[in-house]
């Protein structure tokens, strides 16, 4: 799976989360960073989509949006020709939304201080996803980057990852497997860390042998109750 | 009341329905029409939202959503110390959408082509609304203005003209008051039509009395009613 990362912030060098993000990803081959500037190739862009599977745009909420400098790229780059005309040229593929702000998660809600949920302010583009034929994924949202712990960004940096690379990170089962692909090629690259990655690995697999168990006694449970 | 209308349409020349609602209002002198273009002075654009009273945006819908022209112009002009510093600068102001599209009013639906509805997708700019403290007006959404016939075209005309200059334009006996308004500023500047349009005049203010007793009537027997 190849995926593309559409960065629109008009000031990238002043931002905090996005260096981070870049960062997170700089081991992901599959992965194309392109931060959009205010010239670019209608024909290139529309070349560098098509090559790519998970299409992301990436984006500090400006007044409860992208920036104009996606806005401009949308309605240069997305013509209807290309877009819906007869070959719905990105049909099948996945649209990703990365959105930051610098508000708290509680404010996005009726009643509240913003009064709608990221979800709701993100329609146009659930909308052009519906247009173009393409799967619109759940967006990840990241609230007061700079208040976070350690801990929590280094959870939003695994989280980030999966969005970008996991095909199917909604479900547990296919993270786990995620993180064992993330071990094993960290074992195959690192020497020195690779007997402790190696445990590290066997504990997870472990895990989702017992997991798997659990699972399997809970059906069969299920299965005499109902009978 | 002073009305701004800020027209966000990247190629003017070539639109059908702007220049449709610009000779609408080129008889009110309460109304500024005010075309955005790439280069804009902040200051000179924050003074003039400040000098008026009903902010309108007006545009085609691109990809759900305004052409970025706008967004670029919001970006810069709704700077936070303007929006929300200490002055709010726009509080109590209201803020009304005119937007045109080439779909079908039906398409915007659950469940239809478009899937979500106009007010859904216009949800940045109540929320913006908000922020600023402004009022948010219901939208006035234009579909197909291609498509529509004489006596369609000459409503529409009016409903805008009312969207504009009317205080109160959602309220029917509002709605009768600036229609009496209209025509006695034509009676007074134009002699040849003065008779014809007293008629008319007279006739509107016979219906408005006549509607009159019926609601008084309406209201004595529902207290009759009540007791």
């Amino acid at each position: 799976m190849k995926t593309l990362v559409i960065v629109a912030h008009p000031q990238l060098e002043n931002s905090d989360v996005q260096p981070f993000f870049r960062e997170a990803i700089a081991d992901f081959p599959d992965v194309t960073w392109h931060p959009l500037t205010s010239s670019f190739d209608v024909l290139e862009e529309q070349k560098l989509l098509i090559s790519n599977d998970r299409i992301i745009f990436e984006f500090p909420l400006y007044w409860y949006s992208a920036p104009a400098l996606l806005k401009q790229w949308l309605d240069d780059v997305f013509t209807m020709k290309f877009t819906t005309g007869n070959r719905y040229a990105l049909a099948g593929k996945e649209l990703g939304i990365v959105v930051s702000t610098g508000d708290k998660e509680r404010s996005f809600r009726a009643g509240e201080e913003e009064q709608f949920t990221i979800s709701e302010l993100m329609r146009p583009y659930q909308a052009l996803a519906g247009k173009a034929r393409m799967r619109y994924l759940p967006v990840l949202a990241v609230y007061q980057f700079l208040y976070l712990s350690p801990d929590e960004q280094q959870r939003l940096m695994i989280r980030y990852q999966q969005y970008l690379t996991n095909p199917k990170f909604e479900h547990f089962s296919e993270q786990s497997e995620w993180f064992q692909e993330q071990l094993r090629k960290r074992i195959q690259t690192n020497e020195t860390t690779a007997p402790e990655l190696e445990q590290i690995l066997n504990l997870i697999q472990d895990n989702q042998d017992e997991l798997d168990d659990l699972q399997w006694n809970l059906s069969e449970l299920k299965k005499e109750e109902d009978s």
